[in-house]
């Protein structure tokens, strides 16, 4: 079965083919021929994997799942929300969003949050999601290097590291996007 | 702006009508002329409720949301899920259904489940969909006379009382659908 991910991130296509099953003919944005970049204009996190998957539907008729993430901060109305990467303004520039974050949040004592990956999957004969939901709390100062975003002051519950101060397979067995990405490895592979 | 809600449980259908924002002219299926139960025939909660508002789309043209819940059992393999209401066959036994789960998982020490609500949204602007999760778990003997399905053994984390022993706000303040229907309701009002 052909399948497109909706991205044009070569690291995260990669990593995904590696663990789909061998029946899956996996293909990229680039694999269909489509180069832009689908408009990300929905008003929700899950609102724009389904639009993603939406448009490669409409116009190459083609199966295909598509994912969003964002960082949902209790205390501020569930924001940034889908604006995560642009919450500072267009540039997804996570140093300005960080510290854009770090101030709104600095009045508030419940800094709970949550990271969430949404994937919408449609196939001829089904469409759903696959949510992947990660608990945590916004730390008042950065630490450590890796991962990207918001990475630097996400602590997720139970541990006492922020994501950038994981290595990537310790983020990705515990993290949204990870938990996300089982459910529809496993759902495919049934 | 008219939507429908893809339901012909007439209690759901009121107290959902009640919630929303004025501007909102809520219909259901039997007032579009939907008379036929729209097959739930997806893999997963949330594709069912993707298939209703598709469903409703699709033959009426109509902007509409629909629902679909389900119990997820940790050591099941987050069975019975979409079959929630048919574990024990195709009649919608609850005691039947609770009586099977019960049986089903007495070996594990790992009781953990939890109830997930699913309700797609399509607007002409924008398909989305909100999750509500409860998290608990299931106890060992039935206890209550409340709700239906399978309240009487679902006991949600931080409380002592299964749903059934609980008052149907109670329920609706921390239960699965009640955060889904908030999410929509907020989503709409905005």
């Amino acid at each position: 079965m052909k399948l497109v991910f909706a991205t044009h991130n070569t690291n995260k296509f990669i990593e995904v083919k590696a663990m789909l099953p061998k029946h899956i003919e996996l293909l990229s944005l680039t694999d269909i021929g489509c180069k832009e970049d689908i408009p990300e204009t929905a008003k929700t996190i899950e609102g724009n994997a389904i639009l993603k998957a939406n448009y490669v539907r409409e116009n190459y008729n083609l199966n295909c799942f598509a994912d969003d993430t964002g960082l949902e901060v209790k205390a501020l109305n569930n924001e940034p929300g889908v604006y995560s990467a642009r919450y500072a303004g267009n540039s997804n520039d996570s140093s300005a969003n960080i510290k854009k974050l770090l101030k709104n949040l600095e009045d508030f004592n419940d800094r709970s949050a949550r990271f969430k990956t949404a994937i919408a999957l449609n196939l001829e004969q089904e469409d759903t999601m696959f949510l992947g939901i990660c608990e945590g709390v916004i730390v008042k100062e950065l630490r450590g290097e890796s991962g990207f975003g918001y990475d630097p002051i996400f602590q997720p519950a139970g541990f006492n590291k922020t994501f950038a101060e994981m290595t990537l397979q310790q983020k990705s067995e515990i993290g949204h996007r990870g938990k996300a990405m089982r459910q529809l490895i496993d759902y495919l592979s049934k």
